[in-house]
Order: structure tokens, then C-alpha cells, then sequence
């Protein structure tokens, strides 16, 4: 009761009635999960998303039941697809039903993960500790897990930056001193988007030449002796482990060896690629060598198949990691023990002070399915690849554009047509595949034609969805000749 | 079924086990929920954290109710105690039932909200606007759900470096310009974590002294002088909706008055305070001016009660704001329909491109319980936060060491102390509440004492709360006299 004599009346009035609605709407979600494969893509029909206009005044819903009922008819239908086995789409992980268990829980929960002393920190420990122990990266390493590797590359190129100019980059700014980075041709737009945010300049992220074994080696020590004789400090490389476009993989060691002749902090994206770690040879063998980087972003929530969002920067040297980021105002002091006790606090290693819990997710993948499980869904990703690149290639008119390296496959359709109406005939391939919920291929320009484009981090994609994807682009190819 | 005669087997492998264990995690996660109250921070026993530890080889678990027991017995009982009534160490939410009920749906749909057109991109909006237009923004505003206020602190600075830099920014960074940013003295760390990570140094975010009602706006003028004369570019006003130690705000029509005179950006930092938005009067009138603001961050996971993270960051100028963040490659370019199609895509107005479903957790509290029943929780909050004050004001030996102008109450239990006998008292007293699970307090510096804090954004905290909290701290002080 408040001093008004009213309940604050946020809780659920009858917990009988809330407890059964919450058991209504699990089933209806346990049901789109076990039926997946019947649900492609839709649009959000426009009288569906009219529903969903927030009010600026007055009460809420009285039953539960109410909520729940909007919830699974208005929202659940409505996704991006990619739990179905033939959404190749985008690196969009599939999800796994244990995601249902651990977010349940982390909602009753409601931890901050931000610091202090309590269980879904050590979780996190555990899950940071895990990886490392996956990737190879020393026990003076430390992490934080993120949204994503976007973010993770800020942070990671936030260190790198403090590496190169010293602490007093936090007090006084860059202050006019002029860095350069260096990253493959194929190189994530992540790592452009970071660069600017930190105010260096995208122009000073050098783009190296890459061909299917990634970056050109020459090339990049080049650039640094022109950069350096120009007056400029090169301070990162940033190798990419699985690039987006064609999946494909820098020589990470070789990579480790110039930016340690030439005193450079190597960052590896890994978004998704790092987890070929796990996975069975050929496939293991492309991230050799990533253990020796100084810092790593990956996603769990890529191909580790675990709910969105949720990336790790893993960092070398946890002095270094914390140099760039720690910085407690006094209500955040720790206490030696009680709630204020604890250590690490995860918002000494990143951006944010609030934090989610997104460390039981990841946590509860790998109990459930055990690095061995995980490893074998990820190399029949890239079987699946092998597939469809071995059908294209053998489909007349079809030509694969680049090498099936790991779990993207990028072709076109027609190869007979015009550069331009290839374009065209691919892009409309897409999008009349994506609208019948066949199969969900993007594109992306190679050799500067439109083509479809798949990747494959689904764990639900089985041999025959390769061939009748392929079957249903033969299809429209020919439809759109006639 | 793999290639090889296998299934990758990450789907359960028989779905009405799975169905029956997640019900009967569902009903212990309702049980805790309900029986919130009896349920203060515990540690978590050295011997659980080791069940945590994860395998870097191996398979997973067979029967998924052995992963929803470890969750149910490990795991959930060892939150940070925010769901407890007697929770106020830190401005930390209580969490809504109704997160229960979306979350499970978010994790079912697992999508990318970094895009595309889909519901849950819809359901953004919603927030989106609805927040908007509580806030006093123009139709021209354009927001962004994130982490929370320390990431929105940094997407907004970033907006307001590049209408003062312009759009080189991007290309060639900041290239050697003086940048100066204003906020008050006891502004939130974010601030200058913010400043760091943008590369401009944290001492050129200029602190400007404060009294109860806010920064001091004479300073503040002078200073922004001073600094153009020595050369400087100031850019940014950052005005404090809320401050983090004592719940004071800045006069934001004063601000923005400021603002407009001088050409500069005027960023709100609303995490908590702004929400006041929706409180009753005398609170309601704290947060005015509040919609002149070329920027506001605020979050969700606080005030609004909705689970973590959830935090916004909202911007007067779409134009702006898409023109800081908005870059695109091609494989991700849009399509005029299907899954590719849609507008915004939330990946052109922050950091991250892969998202979570943050949107969801807060759109089902507004449903809900509507823009009034928030209110409600909120002014309640407020009237718990004076009812302490009271209560300290009147109590012998304690003293209030500042105003309870909103929903923080600082004090120290034995102001006859000398200043650093109360240091340690006020410590060892929060800390034996803690792990008595009586009460959490948190402490901060006031007057160079270290005081208790407490910060009230809970929905569970009832009069007889307050009470028996405030009994229990003159207890412990009698104690430690005799
Ligand atoms: C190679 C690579 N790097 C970075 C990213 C960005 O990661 P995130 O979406 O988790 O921010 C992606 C996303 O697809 C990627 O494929
Ligand atoms: C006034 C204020 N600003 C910013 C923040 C940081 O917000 P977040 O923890 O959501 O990043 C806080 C957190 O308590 C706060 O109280």
C-alpha cells in the first residue's frame, strides 16, 4: 500500500491469473520453435503494426492474459526469419530453444551485470574464461561480452589507441597526433564505423588488397613504411577471420609477425569466423595463429546459434584493457565484501555501466551442447556451403563468384546475361524467393555484379534445403527468360 | 539429417521433454517473482560459483531439464537483490513481471534488430515515439534503443562533434580541433567516459560547480568565454536531469536558453530523472525544458522498471543523427521490398549493427500498466525518498546531507562523529545490512563523508520499507556505540 492507500500496483494483482498466462504464451512459443520450418519470413501487415501505437496517457491492461495474447498473435509471427532452415540471408545466428530457459530466467532475475558481487558475474567469468581457453589467448587476458562485434571493435581499437599514445590519451584527447589503421579490402564495415566514432577519420583505415587468402602481406608493409615516412603513428591491424562478403580468412599469423616487427596491436574480427575453432579440419585450420592477436571480437550470437545480441572483446593484456576503460566515481567504490564486493567489474573493461545478462545464454548453449555439439553444427555449416557451391558450379549458366572457404557462398544466377542484368535478375531473385518464403539468399556485389549471396549459421539447414534452394533460383532464372 | 548420416542436433531432440522442463522452470521463475520480497542479496557459496565452470571439450547434456535445474538451483537465486523491496544501493530497476512474458517471446523470435523489415522493428518505433512525444520532442526527432544512458551519452556526443566539426569528421577525423564540452559537477561519469572514448579528453569536458538547484549558469557562461578566447571550439552543454549522488537537476530551460546564445549542442542526461516526465507535481516540474534539448539519454531498465538493458538516446534532428552514424555497404543495401526492405534500419543511428529485442520488454510495460500506472510508481518512489528524509531529518544524531529533491536520500547515521569516524561507520553500516539482507544502501561522498545512499526505483518498496530500514541503520549505529 503507498501513503494514498492504493497499491503502486505493479506487480501482478493475481499471480494465479498471471501464472497462467505466462504458461499459455510459453506454449505458444515452445510451438513456433518445434515448427520452425514452417515458418518463413512474412511481412508485418499494415493493420498488424497499427496495433502497436503506444498511448501517451492512461491506465494499462487489467489481465495478463490480455498482454499475452497481443504478444503471441501481434509480435511473435513477425520476425526476421531466420529460424528457418532456409534462411541464408545474412551471419544471422538461428537461435536456440535453450534461449527460452536462460532468458527466463534472466528476466526473473533481472541482474545488472555492470559489477558487484553476485552469480551472473561469475557466469560471465566463466563464459570469457571459456573462450579464451578456445581461442588461445593467455590467462593475463580479460574480455566483456557486448551487443556484438561492433561494438567489441571499439573497445578493442579504444585500447589499441591508448597502447599507442599513452595514458594521457584519456585526459588530454588525441590531440592532434595522427594514427593510422590497416584492415583488408573485405574488411566489416564495423571496423570503419569504429574508426569514426573515435574520431580518427575512416580514410586513416587503410584498405589493403586482398585476394581469396585474404589481405596482400606486401601490400600492408608497405603502407605502413609510406604512412610512417608520412608522419603518421600506425597503430593497429585489423585481421579478419571470416570476411562477410566471401567468408574468407587473413593469415592470421603472418599477420602476428608484422604487427610484432613492426610494434602494431593486431585486432582480429572473428565475428563469426572465430568459431571455426571449433570446428572439425579443414575448417579449424583457418583461424591458426588467432591466439596470438591482441585483441578479438566475436558473436555468440552468430554462430555460436544463441539468441541475439551477445559479442566478446577479448582482450591480451587485462592491464591494458582495464588502462583504457576503468574509472569509478566514488558511489561505485568497492566495498571489501557484501554486494559491493567483487572483482572484476565488468564496466571497468567497456562503455557500459548498466549491463544485461548475457552471459547465461551463451552459458547454457555450451552446457547444452557441449563444445563438440557446437563444433559439429558449425562444420555442417560449412559442408552445406561446400554444397551449394558444388551445385552452382555444376548448374549450367550459374557460376560461383568466389571460393566456397568456409560457410558463404556468393554466385549468380545467370552468368550468360549482361553484368547489369545479371544484377538485375539476381537482385529480383532475391527478393521474389524472400516474398514466397522460400529461401532467404541477400546480395552483395562481386566483380561488379548484383549476386545472391548465402551464409550459412543455421542450424537447421539440412542437405535438402540446399537443393531445393538452388532449384527454386534455376526456377525463377528460367521463368524470367521466357 | 547431415551428410554424413547424422542430425546436427541442436534442436531438442524431443520436443515434449523440453516443453515439460521449461514449464517447470517458467513456474519457478513466477515463484521467485512472487515471493519477491522474501528474497534480499545473498552471496553466492564459493561451491556453486565452481559448478559454473565450463569444459572446453566434450558433448552437452541429453535431457534439458538438467539444464533448466542448474539454472533453477545455481543460478537464479543469486541475482544482484534488486528485486527486493529493501533494494536502494544503486539506481537499479526492480524489473516487471510482464519482462518475464516478452523476454520469452524475444528469445523465441531471436531476431536482428539491426534492420530489415520485421515486427519487432515496428514495436521500436512505437517506444520510439511514444518517448518522444512524453519528452516534448519535434516530429523531426529520431531515436535509438541501446545498452543504456552511457552508450546514448556516447551516440549523442558523436552527433553533436559532427554538426560542430562538420561532415569531414567522418573522413578525416578531428584532425587536431580543440573541442569543449560543459557539465555540471556532480554530472555522471558516463560523461566523461563518453569524452574519453571519442578521443577529445576527459579534461576538456569542463566541470562546473553546482548547488541544489543545479549547475551554476554564471559559471558556465564564463567558462564556455574563457575557453573560445584560448582558442578552444566548445561544442556541448551537458545538462544533468537526475544527478546519480543526489537526484538534482539542472535548470534545462536555462540550458537550452544557454545553448541557443552560444551555437551549442545541449545534451540531456535523463537516465533516471526524466521519467519524472510522467510523475505528479512537484516531481513532474522537474524535467521542464526537458523537449528543448537537441539530445536526451534515458533509460528504461531504471525507472521504467523494465528489465535490463534498455537505455535511449533520442535526437532533435534526424538529419544529424543519421548523418554521425549511417553508412551502409552493399551487402547490405536495401531492397524496395521484402526482407531487405523496410525504414530505419536502426543500424544507421548507433554503434551496433546486430541488435537484441529491447523494444519488446519495454513496449509490454507500457501496455501494461500504461503511461499512469508508471506515473504512479514513480511519484510513489518519490514520496519514499521524502518519507526517509523525514525520518533522517527527525532521528537524533543523523543528519541529511543534502535535499531529497527526487528519489535519492543521502545521510550519514552519526553526524557527531568526526568526519572520518562517520566514514567508516556509514561503510561497515551498509555493509552489514547488505549481508544481513535487511537492507542495501549504497555509499557516496557528501561534505567529505563517506554517507549511506539510497536511490528509489523500486516498485516493490512499501512505508513500513522506509521504516524498518531507517530503524535497522540506528540500530547499527547504537551498536557500534556501546
Ligand atoms: C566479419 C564481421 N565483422 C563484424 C560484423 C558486425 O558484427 P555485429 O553485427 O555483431 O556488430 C559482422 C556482422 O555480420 C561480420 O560478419
Ligand atoms: C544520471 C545517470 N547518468 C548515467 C548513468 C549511466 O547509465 P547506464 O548505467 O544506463 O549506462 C546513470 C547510472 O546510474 C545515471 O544515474
Amino acid at each position: 500500500m503507498t501513503s494514498d492507500g492504493s497499491k503502486p500496483g505493479l506487480d501482478p494483482s493475481d499471480w494465479q491469473e498471471f501464472r497462467a498466462a505466462a504458461h499459455d504464451l510459453l506454449d505458444a512459443c515452445i510451438d513456433r520453435l518445434a515448427s520452425a520450418s514452417e515458418h518463413p519470413w512474412q511481412p508485418t501487415p499494415e493493420e498488424v503494426r497499427a496495433t502497436y501505437a503506444l498511448a501517451e496517457t492512461g491506465g494499462g491492461m487489467k489481465d495478463p492474459a490480455q498482454l499475452a495474447n497481443d504478444l503471441r498473435d501481434s509480435v511473435l509471427p513477425y520476425g526476421t526469419g531466420n529460424t528457418h532452415p532456409r534462411f541464408f540471408g545474412w551471419v544471422h545466428g538461428t537461435g536456440l530453444a535453450e534461449g527460452l530457459l536462460s532468458e527466463m530466467v534472466a528476466a526473473t532475475m533481472n541482474a545488472n551485470c555492470g559489477g558487484r558481487d553476485h552469480g551472473t558475474i561469475y557466469v560471465e567469468r566463466a563464459v570469457i574464461d571459456w573462450t579464451r581457453r578456445v581461442m588461445g589467448f593467455p590467462e593475463s587476458s580479460s574480455g566483456v561480452l557486448v551487443t556484438g562485434t561492433s561494438q567489441a571493435t571499439v573497445i578493442a581499437l579504444q585500447a589499441a589507441r591508448l597502447r599507442a599514445l599513452g595514458a594521457d590519451m584519456r585526459t588530454k584527447g588525441q590531440n592532434g597526433r595522427w594514427l593510422t589503421a590497416y584492415a583488408g579490402a573485405g574488411a566489416h564495415n564495423a571496423a570503419r564505423k569504429a574508426v569514426e566514432l573515435l574520431g580518427l577519420g575512416h580514410e586513416n583505415l587503410r584498405r589493403i588488397p586482398e585476394g581469396d587468402a585474404g589481405l596482400d602481406l606486401d601490400a600492408l608493409r608497405e603502407k605502413i613504411a609510406e604512412d610512417r615516412a608520412a608522419g603518421a603513428i600506425p597503430f593497429a591491424i585489423i585481421g579478419t577471420a571470416g570476411s562477410v562478403d566471401f567468408g574468407r580468412f587473413d593469415d592470421l599469423n603472418a599477420l602476428a609477425d608484422i604487427a610484432t616487427d613492426e610494434g602494431l596491436w593486431l585486432h582480429v574480427d572473428g565475428a563469426f569466423g572465430a568459431w571455426t575453432r571449433l570446428a572439425d579440419s579443414p575448417w579449424k585450420e583457418l583461424t591458426d595463429g588467432i591466439g596470438r592477436a591482441d585483441s578479438l571480437a566475436c558473436d555468440f550470437h552468430k554462430w555460436m546459434y544463441v539468441p541475439y545480441d551477445c559479442g566478446l572483446c577479448l582482450i591480451r593484456n587485462e592491464d591494458e584493457h582495464r588502462a583504457a576503460f576503468a574509472a569509478r566515481p566514488s558511489y561505485l567504490a568497492a566495498q571489501d565484501s557484501g554486494l559491493a564486493g567483487g572483482d572484476p567489474w565488468y564496466c571497468d573493461y567497456g562503455i557500459d555501466l548498466s549491463r544485461g545478462n548475457r552471459a547465461l545464454k551463451v552459458w547454457s548453449a555450451i552446457r547444452a551442447h557441449g563444445p563438440d555439439g557446437l563444433g559439429r553444427a558449425i562444420t555442417d555449416n560449412c559442408r552445406r556451403a561446400a554444397q551449394m557451391g558444388e551445385l552452382v558450379s555444376s548448374t549450367p549458366g550459374m557460376r560461383l563468384m568466389a571460393p566456397v572457404v568456409s560457410n558463404l557462398c556468393v554466385f549468380t544466377a545467370d552468368e550468360t546475361l549482361s553484368p547489369d542484368a545479371q544484377s538485375a535478375l539476381n537482385s529480383a531473385i532475391a527478393q521474389k524467393l524472400q516474398l514466397s518464403g522460400e529461401v532467404v539468399f541477400s546480395t552483395t556485389l562481386a566483380q561488379d555484379v548484383t549476386c545472391l549471396r548465402a551464409a550459412i549459421t543455421n542450424h537447421r539447414t539440412r542437405p535438402e534445403d540446399i537443393e531445393l534452394s538452388i532449384a527454386a533460383v534455376v526456377r525463377e532464372a528460367a521463368a524470367s527468360r521466357t
